[in-house]
């Protein structure tokens, strides 16, 4: 097979980037890669690890003669990158990015997007809780979900160039449109992460229980809830800033929901907390019958060790 | 050594009960064991699985000449299996439990302990969402921590054995009394595993996004949660049931906590955001260093795999 694409440009590598450098070079997806960084340090490291063959301070050099450009840094950045790079983007290329939000990145970058370039806005349901450009693998998007959120006017072609290189790198591909993507993250994504900094939040404030005991007796469930919440912080908070109505839409149902528990304890309604905690169990099986997790119990952490 | 004890009894055979089974022969910490357990398919099992030497469908009967006694049924039954235990219990025995609360397990167990028999509460900080006798393993307590709460006239010497009982599992124990542990595990159990149960919940009832959707795109973080979400309805009923003025008082602070986000949410206040994501990382690391979490992203779940 020929290689998809002859120069790919990461804009941004921490670890989605630093993850698709991984995935083309070892898909042999592209003759080459460059890379914008705004700190010296990651472009250091990028070099170092091998990710990009160029690396530049400059995104608007990083894309030049590109075929296929990926926005990988926070979504808050995108308008004024796209501004930026709006000059030397190659005709005929092709535009995407990976943000967690997709409504309010058509906002911010399609005004810039100049006539001949194809803008595809995309994003891969897949990431760990590290980041930064040390902690990508090629193995991140295998598996897991890409969603492409293609304009009205896309051009068919470019569209399948890009499910294509998402294919070559493991992912099922879903095309829908950016609204409807910011509904299905903000309540798969979007609103686990909330209440997961808020939890963690909350137990850091108690005066009663000292953090010590919440870390010592963290195994019980907080735990789980603090993996998620070591998330990067600049990413989240453009998250939130950036799909705002339907996050606050579904965190309006889930504290609805919650209130409705509370009463329940309050009352002593046995019945209805059973219910509720029974249809769990039914959706946690179909996400691993999807292949979305592992069935091994406790994740796998629990598994005997050197016995 | 010589073994710990010469007869235990274990009051249901479920997640902990069996694993205690296991632990027991691997760490041959007892001569002999014996096991209730309600339905006769349990039963069956646990013979099979050689978990116990004798198991039985009447607890009195299980718990005659045992040296000591694990109450690891729901915490709903203790009470009523106390009062059938109550006059075959062994003088000079240790009765023990390894219920997610303490406070209403010594209202609802002390009244029904006779004269002689030492009642030290326990709660072993381990689990999976997995349950029933195959559930469980002898490694489930390993570096995992015990909180025993004994009653201010416990013999110091029946403390001291079942300590040392839990240290031979693995486990590190603390003493607290009933009262704070039920603080401690309200933040860092009982609250998440609520949680956990509402957003699957509230997941399910959505119209704008499919089912289908909430499990295809699942990675994005929800289904961290659909796996606490998946624990054991009958045993959480109970916990909550059980542990109502501390879980309100932690749900308070929880909800208020969110609306403060919420609000800065609607607000933009992308501040606010950012210190709140921040300083959750530490508490992440600081689990990781107590060795209470395994230290590899993505909870080792996203390891490449035959590479």
């Amino acid at each position: 097979m020929s290689k998809l694409f002859n120069r790919v440009a990461l804009i941004g590598i921490g670890l989605i980037g630093s993850s698709l450098a991984h995935a083309i070079r070892k898909q042999n997806l592209a003759d080459d890669v460059t890379g914008f960084a705004r700190s010296e340090a990651t472009r250091a490291k990028a070099l170092e690890l091998g990710l990009v063959d160029r690396i530049y301070p400059s995104a608007a050099e990083a894309v030049k003669d590109a075929d296929l450009v990926f926005l990988c840094s926070p979504v808050g950045t995108y308008g004024a990158l796209a501004q930026e790079i709006s000059a030397t983007l190659k005709p005929g290329g092709i535009l995407t990015d990976v943000g967690s939000v997709k409504a309010a990145v058509v906002k911010d970058v399609l005004p810039h997007v100049p006539q001949g370039v194809h803008f595809i806005p995309g994003h891969p349901i897949a990431g760990t809780e590290q980041s930064g450009p040390e902690s990508g693998f090629a193995e991140l998007f295998v598996n897991r979900w890409c969603i492409i959120t293609p304009l009205p006017d896309a051009d068919p072609r470019a569209v399948e160039r890009l499910v294509e290189f998402w294919r070559a790198c493991g992912s099922n591909v879903e095309l829908m449109t950016p609204e409807h993507h910011d509904l299905v993250l903000a309540i798969t994504s979007h609103l686990p992460h909330l209440i997961a900094y808020n939890i963690v939040s909350t137990a850091a404030d108690l005066e009663e229980v000292t953090s010590s005991e919440v870390i010592k007796f963290s195994a019980g469930g907080f735990r789980d809830f603090t993996r998620i919440a070591a998330s990067d912080p600049t990413m989240w908070r453009d998250v939130f800033l950036n799909n705002k109505d339907a996050v606050l839409e579904m965190l309006g149902r889930f504290s609805e929901d919650l209130s409705a528990l509370q009463r329940a304890i309050r009352w002593g309604d046995g019945d209805m907390l059973f219910d509720v905690f029974t249809r769990s169990r039914q959706v946690r099986r179909s996400i691993i019958a999807a292949g979305q997790d592992t069935a091994s119990p406790d994740f796998g952490r629990g598994a005997p060790k050197n016995q």
